[in-house]
């Protein structure tokens, strides 16, 4: 399967991956602008299956590293894939066949398309983790086993670090710290694999998900909400007003939590969200109603069109529905990197649509 | 002229180093410690002049980055040298012909030539300061136009770094913020250059200078500091005793200040250092006694030993001193990158020896 992703495509994609980035990966918007520019510039970028790449084919997982917030007003300059690309071919020897967002959620999903197309080479119909996740670590690649060296990172400025730490873990502390040094945010590559390797190690199918989300809310008459709970078989939390909001930009962060007041059938309910980048657990009451990896997003109670975490604000109308993940965040290693623990909460992991079982 | 650098000759240099260090470059027993152990388990390093080389061979500078409290008890593994070669070489595709430490004063002194020895590799008889500052670009090379690039960091875990920044500027905010991600201090090499670019772009004979220096004090019989001030051309500036310390590890720098209040002829004088890694002024009641780019040492008064900034401390009685810096840190350009308004003062450079005329 070969697409040409074209406007209307990029459009749904945008709607999607907002949705998917779980309130992170940056605010789509930007994304959906950059990508409709590259769009007019040099055409649209082609969206393959795996399957239609030679095992030997090189793949580039890339994206933004750091604060969301930050990425609204620090904006690529459109050249920095090709950065990231040239280092890393000169440092494997080996030539790039195809690009693919480390993540598909937020601004994520849609800027790797962009330095595809300008490049002239294919994205791929996968990411590597089904959403969003805050840390370096947290893709379906290093649940695989893929080395994460040699990592490339670069800023608007042409800056560029190549990284060949000792773990993912390290990767992601010196990551960071670039990212920091550079304003907040930067973009880069690591987990560099052949089409071979990729097969087991990503997400399949995410580009096609997240267009049908977006086609699913565009199409939708009345209850878009109804739509997408139908196409990612989400379960609706509650449906109230944004009435607190605490969030600070920290140490390449976006720190926080927003509490919900519920309206209508909802009224008297409390929804308290904590947000690290991406929105990580809903608790009311002290019970959990949905954790990582799970993904809980926030939607306009009238558009259902997602909010980043970066954009909510006191006095919205709001949805907050949770999905169940990718299934290989399930698995044992899966929750020892994305879990609740994993973030330093005290408590295990409950599947969604048990959680909303329990409480139904 | 070659020379191996025996037992007798690295003590000298180490007492040396800590002279020309002004308080910096990290602390010197922890860089003879290394050199004696190198010195035992694979002989002698060589101790080159510049011109013992080919004119294209390849002079890579290096040292460590970070506060020099740190490396107290964060110590180098003695392999460190290797890897940043190793990771040079490939960069550029040719062969690493001898060390120079990036700066002689201190610890920095001694570390590259123990990498060298281990290598099989001669150390030339030159360095990028002269001293030791603060700051990556605070190098001659940088005031001849060297470029900075490849950089190359790593640390005593294995982790390694290899930055191609815009600039000297970008290359220190980015080495430093990787410095504070290893744990407060790394080890890197920057400014790579041939024999012919090193001719106009390093202070020659700086390690016979050290060596000088420290077999002047080792011989000094009854007064080391008229010794050392002979030598090293330098100007007393109080005997005293240190009676404020003031100092903090914080973003990969020493910051602080001391007070020393005088004793003797100097009875009823108070002078004020600043801080930052080095001895950065010398105030007496808001007059300059001297500043950066010159040299200031406080040393024990009864040895001359010099006392890094990390290891001064209430009741130390103390000589303090100052000396001219190499002349090229005397232009326009070596002030702009380390004259006082380059460290926040604002005030203008005036030399020490006509400081030391007006006051005497």
């Amino acid at each position: 399967m070969k697409r040409l992703l074209d406007e209307p495509a990029l459009r749904s994609l945008a709607r999607g991956c907002a949705v998917l980035g779980t309130g992170g990966g940056g605010d789509p918007r930007i994304g959906l602008l950059l990508a409709l520019q590259a769009l007019e510039e040099v055409g649209p970028t082609e969206l393959v299956d795996l399957d239609d790449l030679p095992p030997d084919a090189l793949i580039m997982p890339c994206g933004m590293v750091g604060a969301p917030t930050v990425h609204i007003e620090k904006i690529q300059n459109g050249g920095e894939g090709a950065i990231l690309r040239e280092h890393l071919e000169r440092l494997t020897g080996r030539t790039v066949a195809a690009l693919m967002p480390a993540e598909i959620g937020g601004s994520n999903g849609l800027l790797p398309l962009t330095w595809a197309g300008r490049m002239g080479l294919p994205v791929v119909d996968a990411d590597g983790m089904g959403r969003a996740f805050p840390l370096i670590p947290q893709v379906t690649m290093h649940l695989a086993g893929i080395d994460p060296n040699p990592g490339v990172m670069t800023d608007e400025r042409g800056n560029v670090l190549v990284f060949r730490a000792i773990s993912g873990a390290w990767m992601e502390r010196l990551e960071r710290s670039a990212a920091v040094e550079f304003g907040g945010a930067g973009v880069a590559t690591e987990y560099i694999m052949t089409l071979a390797q990729a097969r087991d190690a990503v997400v399949h199918g995410t580009f096609t998900l997240a267009i049908e989300i977006g086609d699913a809310l565009n199409t939708a008459v009345g209850d878009p909400l109804a739509a997408l709970v139908a196409v990612t078989r989400g379960f609706p939390l509650m449906v109230g007003k944004v009435t607190d909001v605490e969030r600070r930009t920290t140490k390449g962060f976006v720190r926080g939590s927003v509490v919900v007041e519920g309206l209508g059938d909802d009224a008297g309910r409390l929804l308290r969200l904590e947000i690290q980048n991406e929105n990580l657990v809903a608790l009311e009451q002290g019970k959990v109603l949905a954790a990582v990896p799970d993904l809980i997003t926030v939607l306009d109670a009238e558009t259902a069109d997602a909010i980043p975490t970066e954009r909510v604000r006191y006095g919205q109308r709001v949805t907050v529905i949770a999905m169940p993940c990718a299934p290989i965040w399930r698995s044992p290693f899966g929750l020892e990197m994305a879990g609740p623990r994993a973030f330093g909460y005290d408590f295990d992991y409950v599947p969604v649509e048990e959680l909303a079982g329990a409480y139904a």
